[in-house]
């Protein structure tokens, strides 16, 4: 029984004729799937589910709009990019007609219902693709996010969504819904197979470079932002969110209640101005043309925005760039926002009642980031008891400003209790060195903050080869210098970081005298740069032991 | 007799009442200068004209239309900090009304007429600003450039324009022309100047960082991309930009043509497109309104600009993306584009004929620049003889993308023969470092394009205090490495060079052993960042002479 035979069958079982538009035959993913394990791969055997709005060359892709069909000779740049590393696509999954909905429900091949209660939305609009991840139907999923698509499905579906940076991710191949906030985000059930996909999509033709002083993580005590009013939680959704700043506390962050005033503002700019113009720029015309199978209220949503003049839009948008600035200002200098993925978990009959309204309140927390240009997180944590209703997943979304992905990611593993678990992305895109440090900048040292502070990020313990020994160098107070002494028995034990490569100019920059960078070599025969210290102070520094050293601090 | 003196005799003299808008009385002017030679800055006793779209504190903003005029509070941010400096605001100059021409001629205060030959336009929009300076009514003027407006009068009136990287340089308090894409500019009758005041307002609030690897000169070989077609040039212009290839060529640089069609296919957007909408959105409400005093060409074009619905605008600005990215591969690796700043000068007669064509002839090599978001430098080159008309000068502009303004400014200067001069800007606003370098990394030696490929400068040559020696080090072939060696009783010679700080970074992370980098101390006591090598390799160096090893080389 292989993977892809525990897949089918599950598929087979599920009763989940709405999550995929298109399924490909097994034989066809089991074929995949064989080449895939043999070929290996960062992603060998990692079954992927693809939002219909993403093309997938060969298969249709139809953006939930049957008559919009065409069939694509290439695969978007950002599968093509998982496909090499080994992931195998399995289908083409429901969505939000056009990506435009929060909810799922906005399809004619069907309400994507959620994956434990049924009678309950899956939100949207990568409606497939969550519940495809959540009921084991793929191991990972594609899909998009211009409002909160990548991010509401995954909180209720109890899975992991990255959103990343707007631009850090292809967006070629993609039917655009707001072309200039649109994302190709992952679903997975845990945040290393989704940092993995991630670094992966992130060496795709067309994802943008992360800039030269990315940071790789966060500060050892984060600041993280919350709202401090929650519109739109019922009392056990607040207690849940409660819960989740007790844990990032216990996690050792410090919490900072904001006004997310200027944050929700932008929300209503998304749908309720000029800024649809950019939907019907994208489909308009295909609405405007009324074929069969059109979901009336995306009908309703796109059909109107063609009313707008340009000039509408500009105020619009400088109203958006207004709000983003006094938005920011308020967040500060914390490191993150935490805010609940979703308000609330509504039924497929309370969305059916109030299409627009369920909706709109199901964006609160997500509609503001891509118009400001942040990168998002969402993470499970935990869920709430909604009594008769069944229990609901309850998640929370961390964010930041662009391309402080790593930052997020690395918050999440913390929240998770993995501090230490490895990092691919951005880190694995970005221009970074591995730097060895020894006695005052190891962790915990007193100069670890020149470290921390740009956003280096701790990977480990090293140890140099034979051949090199530790002096008390003549600073005050006395530091620990590393010397190459081929003469030397000893080897000395220290740490890797991994340091932006500009920030590794910026701390060469303000070393003092006698510290030396350069290279050196670690047990085992790998080089990376290093501390050393001038030939003046090796000679004169006395012998030192760093076991000693470090036991006095 | 003082500058000032000098300055109110001029322009008493000039009979050019159309120049300035707003003329400080010269008491005023004398005291503020008596204060700024007291006081001292690095722009202590430059006397400053400002376009009159750029708010100064007490004196009105027109934008050359009476009915829009309000008096500000506050200076814009740009004006605030080339007065800190201690320029000396003398008045507000004459443009083309709400900045929109690119001829001088759109005011109800006057056509602004060329310096020397006032049968013939000044060029503009910034039309009072660059006479203003040409006829030394002042030594710098703030432009503004949407269009062109910062460069075609730069080039018809013989002065250096510096068009920044858009958002380089503050846009608060500046009325808005095309707000996407207003720039703040600086006309100087020398790059020096030029390059002094750039500095100054680049540290103005609301001025945008440059990124952390920002090249900060060009290399010692580079490729100048120039029009293998040159539109709307006579015969005698053509043959004043085949000299100035000539000068490029004579000063090593490697001249390669290419094909404008892309280029020249933006310009055709900026005005018979929707991306005029932005006019509108600007001060489209004065327009309709319909006030006294309205420019009639200028009234048409803004007036008309909100017939644009939303989807065009979107259409246009995609179009112009798709453009951009054909034009840049175009360009390829070329280290800038020269063009021709305007392709002629014509008569005031000639724009009254045909206000809108002329104007647009002249900005065939200036309207895509910010479409593109690159940054500009116009500069003088020679003159062309008009016969009776008189004589023309001819400049060319350097062009490159985003955030390479001091590769411009270094071609320039290469350009007019001072390639050593001292640089300013960004360079004084950007994240450098200093670093010493001797051996083979000093300039001709194997190892400086490790410093000239990543846009280091080359800022002369540095002596290391008593105390250091050079080794012969046991690498292939044998480098010299600088030794700290408190015994020594030499100095040793090598050469400074300014490092954006996230390239320091990737040159450590490049070096190999048994080279390191830290802190030396230089002839003087200045400590910057220089080589050494780790300390096996010092004890097991042979003793050489640097003098020795250059000259066997």
């Amino acid at each position: 029984m292989t993977h892809i035979d525990d897949i089918y069958r599950s598929i087979a079982h599920a009763d989940r004729p709405e999550v995929f538009i298109h399924l490909r035959p097994q034989d066809d993913v089991a074929q995949d799937y064989a080449a895939s394990m043999s070929a290996g791969g960062e992603l060998a055997g990692v079954v992927l589910a693809v939002k219909d709005n993403v093309d997938v060359a060969g298969l249709p892709t139809t953006a939930a709009c049957p008559s919009y069909a065409y069939t694509p000779t290439d695969d978007a740049p950002a599968v093509a990019a998982l496909k090499s590393a080994g992931a195998v696509v399995i289908g083409k999954t429901n969505l939000d007609q056009f990506a435009t909905g929060l909810v799922g429900t906005r399809s004619p091949y069907g309400a994507v219902r959620d994956a434990t209660r049924p009678d309950h939305i899956s939100g949207g609009s990568s409606s497939g693709s969550s519940v495809a991840v959540a009921l084991g139907f793929a191991d990972i999923a594609i899909g998009t996010d211009t409002a909160g698509s990548g991010r509401v499905p995954a909180g209720l579906q109890g899975l992991v969504g990255v959103k990343p940076s707007v631009g850090a991710i292809s967006t070629i191949g993609v039917v655009p819904a707001c072309a200039s906030y649109d994302c190709v985000t992952i679903f997975a059930r845990d945040l290393d197979t989704a940092d993995a996909a991630m670094a992966v999509m992130a060496r795709a033709r067309g994802s943008a470079p992360f800039p030269a002083d990315t940071a790789l993580a966060a500060p050892p005590a984060p600041v993280i932002a919350v709202p401090a009013e929650l519109p739109e939680l019922s009392e056990s959704w607040r207690a849940a969110f409660a819960e989740a700043i007790t844990q990032a506390e216990a996690a050792g962050m410090t919490v900072k209640p904001i006004d997310l005033t200027d944050f929700l503002a932008a929300a209503a700019l998304l749908y309720n101005g000029a800024l649809v113009a950019e939907r019907y720029d994208a489909v308009g015309d295909v609405i405007a043309a009324g074929p069969d199978g059109l979901d009336p209220t995306v009908t309703t949503i796109i059909g109107a925005a063609d009313r707008f003049s340009a000039t509408e839009l500009l105020a619009d948008r400088r109203r958006v760039e207004q709000l983003r600035t006094a938005a920011l200002a308020e967040l500060g200098d914390a490191d993150a926002l935490m805010v609940p993925t979703a308000p609330a978990h509504p039924t497929l009959a309370e969305v059916a009642a109030d299409p627009v309204g369920v909706n709109s309140r199901m964006g609160t927390y997500t509609n503001f980031c891509n118009l400001f240009g942040m990168c998002a997180l969402a993470v499970p944590a935990g869920t709430v008891d909604e009594g008769a209703a069944g229990t609901a997943n309850f998640g929370v979304t961390l964010l930041s400003t662009a391309h402080r992905d790593a930052v997020l990611m690395d918050l999440a593993r913390r929240l998770a209790g993995d501090p230490a678990a490895r990092a691919s992305w951005p880190e694995s895109v970005s221009d970074t060195s591995d730097l060895a440090v020894f006695g005052a900048h190891l962790r915990g040292q007193p100069l670890d903050w020149q470290l921390t502070t740009p956003g280096a990020r701790w990977a480990g313990e090293v140890t140099t080869s034979v051949g090199y020994r530790l002096v008390e160098l003549d600073t005050v107070p006395p530091k620990p210098g590393l010397i190459h002494d081929p003469a030397s028995g000893r080897r000395i034990r220290g740490e890797r970081w991994v340091v932006p490569t500009a920030a590794l100019g910026t701390f060469l920059a303000q070393l003092p005298a006698p510290m030396m960078l350069g290279r050196i070599t670690l047990d085992g025969g790998e080089e990376i740069v290093g501390f050393g210290c001038d030939a003046a102070a090796a000679q004169a520094g006395r012998p030192m032991d760093a076991d000693h050293w470090l036991a006095q601090r």
